[in-house]
């Protein structure tokens, strides 16, 4: 997603200055004429809008509070957006050492794919200092369709949280469906087109949906089973501190184990569709 | 949704000759021009092409079967199209009864609701002999956006269930999800915006998911608790006959018996969301 964001950012006419953990990944990008960075707070010290997207709680603090980190480098007028999916706690624990610190953190999950992202379609959420919003907005807007404020400091990680509940039981509920159609005699084409031409069609079906047709399955995953179940599990984890109930989300967490249990791990978490039909006793 | 197929089959130009077990409902369509009859036999006879929508399979036996029923109306060249939502077997039944009187019953249920009927963008899914489909598609395409032919006899009626399995997972955890936003302190109004801008929006989530906002709720459902239960219960004993897992499906109908049990029933049943945050000790 961090290419994406850079290559939207720049198309936008913005200056940009990176670093990644493995220069040779921002190698493409340097060549597309972002700057290089030798470390977070190098960037942040360069930067008016200094944004990370990293995949746990742990790697946010290391590129935001560690020595060479953003903290290290952000001017006092800059703002920090972490575009991260991570614990709604653990990203108000960041951005309480920015307040003690007198710099601004604010948590700014990404909803979307890298497919969404390049048309233009993402949605942003923000959450924490209202006016920082307000002045990062426009860039925001360069990078996706909307930019959302939803309220204080960790709540726009928790609404992230929420909406993909929303996806994760979807995409599974989906495959489920199908698997059942098709156990029943329906083609999986003509399944598959039943449902996208339905009133629950969304546009993460209308991408994902057409992975499961014969060959058609990624290579390359959006989200492989394993990354998009440390999601769910961020869920469970936040449904069970706020204490409230998520039974739906814990169902389609069982069929992350079932693909897991089944070595399907490695492909794009729609993979669900395969672990149902293997359930069902269903053969090519 | 019979009184809005009748209201778009009449845009359209066409003759319609209809019955209802309760005239009075029907009162209004005649005002508007349609035909009366006095019995399904009664209308079958004046009709080039038939079609029931009822609640049950029962129903569908009464009005196909009866002795004043389709069956006995229908001529040698008309096509009866059951539009109901009722298990595939038997639907089967019933059309296996028309093709021994020489006759052509096709399973055609419909997708979307009373809103988007009448915005002209529902979906119908046709089962059975494919030459009657093809005759009848052109006045299918004048009640909605799409007719897709799905197989045999029967397997429109299956894809019917395998959508509303989808459906209803969706809608249930879109309640879920955004009682855990507000658990969290996320307002509900930003809430439902967030997940209405994600990826995972669907039509049915664009018109189900205000009834959520205070003071929103609709008087007359779209469907409530009891109806979608109904269908949830049909989606299980398929998914149990046919051996398929259903995993999702099962604890979103456990959400309806929870609905019921709170005495919510008579609500749409996107009143699962008031079932979560009763669940999770949210009061007003």
């Amino acid at each position: 997603m961090g290419a994406g964001i850079v290559t939207r950012l720049m198309a936008a006419g913005h200056q940009v200055t990176g670093w990644n953990r493995s220069p040779d990944k921002a190698a493409p990008l340097v060549r597309a004429g972002m700057h290089w960075a030798d470390s977070p707070r190098a960037a942040a010290s360069k930067s008016e809008i200094v944004f990370s997207i990293v995949t746990d709680a742990a790697a946010v603090r290391a590129v935001a509070l560690g020595g060479d980190g953003i903290l290290a480098g952000l001017r006092r007028e800059g703002i920090y957006l972490d575009m991260s999916t991570i614990a709604p706690d653990r990203s108000r624990d960041v951005a309480a050492e920015f307040a003690n610190a007198g710099r601004i953190m604010l948590d700014a999950p990404i909803s979307g794919s890298p497919v969404t992202l390049s048309q233009g379609k993402a949605s942003i959420m923000v959450g924490g200092d209202r006016a920082a919003f307000e002045r990062a907005k426009p860039v925001l807007l360069s990078i996706g369709a909307s930019a959302t404020y939803i309220g204080e400091s960790g709540l726009a990680a928790q609404m992230k949280l929420a909406v993909n509940l929303l996806l994760m039981v979807e995409v599974i509920a989906f495959c489920e469906g199908v698997a059942m159609a098709e156990k029943g005699g329906v083609s999986r084409e003509v399944a598959l087109e039943a449902m996208l031409n339905s009133v629950a069609a969304s546009p993460v079906l209308g991408y994902r949906g057409p992975f499961i047709l014969e060959g058609k399955m990624p290579e390359v995953p959006l989200a492989d089973v394993n990354l998009q179940q440390k999601d769910m599990l961020l869920v469970l984890e936040l449904a069970r501190r706020l204490g409230t109930p998520a039974p739906l989300a814990a169902a389609a967490n069982e069929m992350m184990n079932a693909c897991r249990g089944m070595g399907l791990d490695h492909n794009d978490f729609v993979i669900a569709h395969e672990a149902y039909r293997r359930l069902g006793g269903q053969s090519k």
